[in-house]
């Protein structure tokens, strides 16, 4: 774009500029290729001082791209969907797949930032944010992600002199905004928020890299070349995938032997009548539909999270309880071997994009803790994953519980003998046949193993605002009547 | 569920009940199996009288069914990103995939039910309602979704009994809402309204079955029997992809010779100096810049549809474009190749779900006219399909225009050897050889039944509300001017 010069350094000549962009573009062209085929992502965060120029850099770089591999995304406003979950939740949802680059003209940085122009950060505590941040990229980096963070710089005198220059030209004058004469004049506060934004999110896998964006031609090639070099670092770190194919020998090793004592502490062998069963059945129905419906009327919502052993009887006390809550409440989500789309991206991902609305009940068919058992124990996971994954789970957990949402998790448990009866009477009624397969034999017969990994679960992800709830589960009308009665407790409680 | 029994007709028994459940549920496992594995998916609506027992109609069926192929929708007030969207968007993102199940507790009929309740029928005029349902529906049959309406009816009596016995015994009456009674109050304006949907909305595509719901059990059974029955005999009709591998002669011969010679008599050889364009081109931007603001600010969203000869310029041509528009105001969504996903939804799915939220721009780099023009030659849509996308795309623009979008739509013509020229040039530049492949080529040797095709779109698709706006786009600089011009005149026209 031949916008007037407003750089009162010498700017890189049109000729170099497009000798060195054809080098550029090529070796960009060659990257887009290997990352189609690599088992990550790129994220590009473009950040800077007003008047830089991220919009022009974008369209740069979206015609030295292949568009097709690329993702822009920048935010206004959350709407009342983004509103109503956690504040990463609308990142999480325009994430790209591996193999693509996602462009962040706005991102997890932004509203930091506006909220600083009209407010003086020394009112702020701004540790909470950078917490959060720090967390979401150590996410995405520890999951291979390749984050690339630019600031583009530009002094006082350079933002002044551009703005003036635009502002004289009466053609080029609806380039400058009020907004930014504003944050010329809070130059001095903007640049210490940025320092200190820098300082609290710099870290070694999600750094930032300062460009001086004076010459706006130079500002493009040294994206570029960031780009480029960033990438082929992280291409021969990252390139294959890491998976093991046999699970380790550490799966099948205890982390935390307390848990695994309190799951073969329960007692199994309670009773209920089909008559006392009968009789109490629909007073707790009545009563967690009162539960939720309170709940929902305060733009509380609830996320369920169903465990178990196979056949434990998950489906069956899933369906008494949406039997009391309004279908238009409620969804249940089944969940089972990730799809393409979702093995594309992060292992949390398809339960972040199911969190519900302000006042609606999500129900988990199994879970996110399907990292920390089948994963664990099928080798899906390495172990340095599988073994992070419980601080992850409680932090995402966390973040829900902070918005409000309740989180009910349950673990039901049945004996081996139990179990085995069950596999046999699926097998005997020809249309319970299909649920019943090798893998579930398969299975059973790591038993002990699956018996350790919830054992550390149990252990690792009791916390005080998402605890554990073990259902003894041999016999199904007590199970279902207990389940009944912990989710009320539990949502009476959390909305006292 | 053992509720107490509210039927006076002889209930089925239970032995009987679990008897033909059986032989169901082994039905309904099988067809899970087939249709997996068939190009079409299942829509079931279920609507009916208050009462009826919808929600444990779900149940059973989320009991009967493998969870895994199976979604449930049902719909609360709609969020801001629905209702910044025409209607039917909360919809279309609803879509299941090929090969699965939907189930609709809630669907596009319940807000005029819903509406009714508090306003006498004879003040609302349902027609527009009544055609857009259709239409819709209409649209995903041609698609080959089969679709299923059940309405669960109940008698007033039936109705007073159920309600008068739930209420009397304590541990049930929380499952009667005054809502309840309210509809009970209304039955008969309801039975009328009702009546007066099943003769606007009942085809032979997507025809709708009472079935009687006061015996609970026979409900279950009999929905079951109708999903297995229209599923079998939908199987048989469209079990295979239709598909033809060749393009039929058909293609190649204009519908409407109008287009073809529209575009052919546009003069091509416009020249517009360097030095003419730098002197206009910002205050045309800056005029954009205005006009997109304003729009926004009016909360009004703008959608262009860039098409184009290949080498067209499209790219360059929106880069120049979005260069006037605030970034984080804007979406370039490029259309290439449909992804696994978008193959397994209608064609129309993919732009559905890139209409842009209120007061936001959205500029598609290719569109739903790639219906009309590469999947018409190329053979990927039947001459049945193509031809009847002039009526669907329309239609859907006018569902963007009635909702106060602003279309835009650009072909960007060049001449034959221009474009040869182009081609060539981009074979010798290293970082451009990427965006020219053996496809273009052919494409290239196909120019006369292309241009018949673009002829037949510009002729069937330039409507009142979403003209056709043709640029001669020989000489790069006029192209975009006229471009920038035109956009602005559309924006303001729209405004006023």
């Amino acid at each position: 774009m031949a916008k007037p010069s407003t750089s009162a350094a010498p700017r890189l000549s049109k000729k170099d500029y497009e000798a060195r962009a054809a080098v550029l573009r090529e070796k960009l062209v060659q990257l887009q290729v290997r990352l189609k085929e690599a088992p990550f992502k790129i994220l590009l965060i473009v950040a800077g001082v007003e008047g830089a120029g991220t919009g022009d850099l974008l369209n740069t770089l979206g015609s030295w791209l292949d568009p097709r591999g690329v993702e822009t995304f920048s935010f206004r406003d959350p709407s009342d969907e983004e509103r109503e979950r956690p504040f990463l939740w609308r990142f999480w949802r325009s994430l790209p797949t591996n193999g693509r680059i996602g462009i962040y003209a706005g991102s997890w940085y932004t509203e930091t930032l506006r909220a600083a122009l009209h407010e003086p950060p020394a009112q702020q505590d701004l540790s909470p944010e950078f917490e959060r941040i720090r967390h979401f990229e150590k996410l995405h980096a520890d999951d291979g992600t390749l984050i690339i963070k630019v600031w583009l710089n530009l002094s006082k005198t350079a933002q002044g002199r551009r703005l003036r220059a635009l502002s004289s030209d009466e053609s080029t004058a609806w380039r400058v905004s009020p907004d930014h004469w504003q944050y010329h004049r809070h130059y001095a506060r903007l640049s210490r928020l940025a320092i200190s934004i820098h300082r609290a999110t710099h870290r070694p896998h999600a750094p930032w890299t300062i460009l001086d964006a004076e010459d706006d031609r130079a500002r493009d090639l040294d994206t570029a070349s960031l780009l480029i070099a960033r990438f082929q670092a992280h291409l021969r770190k990252h390139g294959r995938p890491l998976k093991t194919k046999a699970p380790s020998a550490a799966t099948r090793r205890s982390l935390r032997p307390a848990g695994l004592k309190r799951l073969q502490s329960l007692p199994l062998d309670q009773q209920l009548s089909a008559a006392d069963y009968e009789a109490k059945r629909e007073k707790w129905l009545g009563k967690l539909n009162q539960a939720v419906r309170t709940a929902s009327a305060a733009k509380r919502s609830i996320v369920f999270a169903f465990e178990g052993w196979d056949a434990a009887g998950k489906g069956g006390a899933i369906r008494r309880l949406t039997s009391a809550i309004d279908v238009r409440d409620y969804r249940v989500i089944p969940v089972a071997k990730p799809t393409d789309e979702e093995k594309a991206h992060h292992y949390l991902w398809r339960f972040w994009r199911n969190i519900p609305r302000a006042g609606l009940t999500a129900i988990f068919d199994r879970s996110w803790y399907g990292r920390v058992l089948v994963e664990r124990l099928e080798g899906f996971a390495r172990d340095d994953e599988w073994k992070r994954a419980y601080a992850e789970i409680n932090d995402f957990e966390q973040q829900l519980t902070a918005r409000g949402i309740i989180v009910v998790k349950f673990w039901l448990h049945i004996g081996r003998d139990e179990q085995l009866r069950r596999f046999r009477a699926r097998e005997e009624t020809t249309y319970k046949r299909h649920k019943i397969n090798d893998e579930d034999w398969r299975n059973r017969r790591k038993w002990d193993a699956y018996e350790v990994a919830v054992g550390d679960m149990l252990a690792l992800t009791d916390t005080t605002t998402a605890p554990w709830h073990l259902i003894p589960a041999n016999n199904k009308r007590h199970a279902r009547l207990q389940i009944l009665k912990t989710a009320c407790k539990q949502i009476e409680t959390a909305l006292a």
